[in-house]
């Protein structure tokens, strides 16, 4: 069983952008065990594009091709693929709703050529776009290759994948591979530390393979086995994971692809009914707007502060005058003080401020990614907390507000939960 | 003139690393003005790098192959090369001399396959390997394609393509004409509805090519001219912008790759010094990390506020209770006060609130997706503003803060620059 990944687009043969999709879908077919000896990339041009899948059905029993099915004039894949396989674009009722729906709720004008985002070659089972207009489609060919059709833009592409096609190319080459994974999240420690620290156990491992990779902040493990039956596979996993926690379980959060710690936080808050404020300054409302993205975070989350000048923490979180001109607005003392002045106005019971540099200036004499957080975490004293960010103001950002959500994590895991 | 890049290694084709290295080359042909319609990624395999290397000289005038130049066994490239060629594979001096200084300067002991490091096809130029051991080469073929050779390790190869190989192609080839190019930036108008409106100019075009591409909540116009000079590009490429600002100049606010409607926004409010606050109920701070990002956003930005639970919008900007009551906290009644009591609370020029419905839940009897979005501006009467956005809990967010940017953008606009 082989597979070719061919992504269309200019942008990509002029170096515009790097072509992260077929990366994606590599790693995918490689979990289904689908071997995988060439990747092409080929413009938005007919001729050329017809001459690249020409010759991956030839060497291959599965090609992929992503990108091109969008409502420009560019988009020509489909139209060029069906002229290859000699059958029609049919329309997908579904997707057509969904073209009409967002027209409808946003009020905008549909354009002719948006109904081509709905067609798909004839005979072929169409895949749903969770992330956009465009549908996919899996192609089964009698007397060719296979044919598999993936948006273009990643947000959709990997969706698509991920949730539409694999399940379906596991099932029409099932006999091939079974294999099973488990996602593993790991935070506070890099890549190449939580490698080193598995290296024995990475090489010793037969039945079962450990697969690493470096998320924004964070660290993934992918732990997969091949197995006859999803309960031999369970006990491989289970396995190896009490093997992997034993060694770094303390950086271990929790499992799925489609997890963060904000949301395992978040949650656990809910559970615990522990209402949550916060005082932000370097951040702007990057912890907020975060923690705001988890559904149902309004059962605990009433509201916080942005208190950017300093004139501003003292209006809005009540940080005394003294405490700036002395201790410094980047300091153990001011993060304190606006973590227990946000508790006290919005009456909540736990509060995170974050006062820091950055960047690109330095302030105080301090550099950028100097970093104080503050928690006030129920009855408990005020605890203040020193970092040293490495990257520019979008990374100092981003990662000081993962270390207050690892902050909150560790307050919540060393407190057993009690009734309110 | 036309030039193919070949990727070598198994561990793109499995998706453990990506191919970035296209992405250089790609770059550096475009800059040349070498046209490329293919890249092509294979394994560490003979048979098949044989069998692409044929492919691609067959239909480009030189063919650029990338890694396997290394001293393992998988590494097999030159050899491949060597013998589709016909010629025998000779030492480089030079290079010889850095492996062997290599060894002698740490200690280690050379094994024999480190010579093969030093190893091009006969009748090439060798090129220097400036951050590794593996030499380089550039070879010109009278009655096949020219194929330059570079290794694998993007360190290496970036050195060596830009230092040692673009010069000898430029060289080699002439001075093509050089790709100018310009990218605008729209707002509020979607990929299909652009390529619409200028489908007459886009046909039309023969010296510049305009090409669309969509990112987030954005879409960005790529205007491309092949030219002798410098000024002969410009001209033609104002020629075009002028044409396209015709047609959508009102969804148009800016230049290049490295921007954002947020980026333009807070620079024109710092050159007019005028400051900004808000109050934010569903995007819960995004607006303001988003404001944050920029560098230089504290001149105008003290900070702001986020009022989630309507208990917070009236203790924090003032919103009455009688307001939510009669209005509903999705309301422009509910906007207009959020964005008056926080621009009063903070005694800026500007406010701007958000509220609405996130979702995946109604309220209020409105479906997710509804917003009311306040503007505070100046002597200007507070005004509210509603949207209807599509798409799940984030994007609606994401939009939410794009809506309100744009709503400052205009009114900036509309607004003639006074002194302060």
């Amino acid at each position: 069983m082989q597979a070719e990944i061919i992504a269309v687009g200019t942008e990509i043969l002029l170096g515009q952008i790097t072509n992260t999709n077929s990366t994606h879908i590599a790693q995918g077919l490689a979990e289904l065990g689908i071997e995988s000896y060439y990747q092409t990339v080929v413009g938005d041009n007919p001729e050329r594009l017809a001459s690249v899948i020409e010759i991956a059905a030839r060497r291959n029993d599965l090609v992929i091709l992503s990108g091109g099915l969008g409502p420009t004039k560019d988009d020509l894949t489909k139209q060029t693929l069906a002229q290859y396989l000699n059958v029609s674009l049919v329309e997908d009722a579904h997707a057509m709703t969904v073209i009409d729906d967002y027209f409808k709720t946003t009020g905008k004008i549909m354009t002719a050529n948006n109904r081509i985002q709905a067609l798909y070659p004839a005979g072929a089972t169409p895949l749903t776009n969770h992330n956009g207009m465009a549908v996919g489609a899996f192609y089964r060919s009698p007397d060719s290759a296979d044919f598999l059709l993936l948006p273009g833009p990643p947000r959709e592409m990997t969706k698509m994948f991920d949730t539409e096609a694999k399940p379906k190319l596991q099932a029409a080459y099932g006999q091939q591979a079974q294999i099973y994974s488990r996602v593993l999240r790991f935070f506070g420690i890099g890549e190449s530390k939580l490698v080193t620290e598995l290296q024995a156990l990475i090489d010793d491992q037969q039945a079962v393979t450990i697969a690493p990779y470096a998320k924004t902040n964070e660290v993934t493990l992918r732990i997969s086995a091949q197995a006859e039956s999803q309960a031999a596979a369970k006990a491989a996993l289970d396995a190896v994971e009490n093997q992997i926690k034993a060694k770094v379980g303390d950086y271990f959060y929790g499992y799925g692809d489609d997890n963060s710690l904000a949301k395992v936080v978040i949650k656990t808050m809910i559970a615990r009914r522990l209402s949550l404020t916060a005082a932000e300054s370097l951040t702007a409302g990057e912890f907020q707007s975060t923690i705001g993205g988890v559904p149902g975070v309004s059962e605990i989350f009433p509201g916080g502060f942005v208190t950017y000048a300093n004139a501003v923490k003292h209006q809005l979180v009540q940080v005394p005058q003294t405490t700036i001109d002395q201790d410094g607005v980047v300091s153990e003392a001011t993060a304190i003080a606006m973590a227990d002045g946000a508790r006290t106005q919005l009456q909540t019971d736990v509060a995170l401020s974050f006062t820091g540099v950055a960047g690109p200036d330095e302030l105080e004499g301090q550099p950028a990614g100097t970093v104080w957080i503050g928690l006030a975490y129920r009855q408990q004293p005020t605890t203040g907390h020193l970092y040293h960010f490495a990257g520019d103001r979008q990374k100092i950002r981003e990662r000081s507000v993962m270390a207050g959500l690892d902050l909150l994590r560790h307050a919540l895991t060393a407190e057993q939960p009690t009734e309110k």
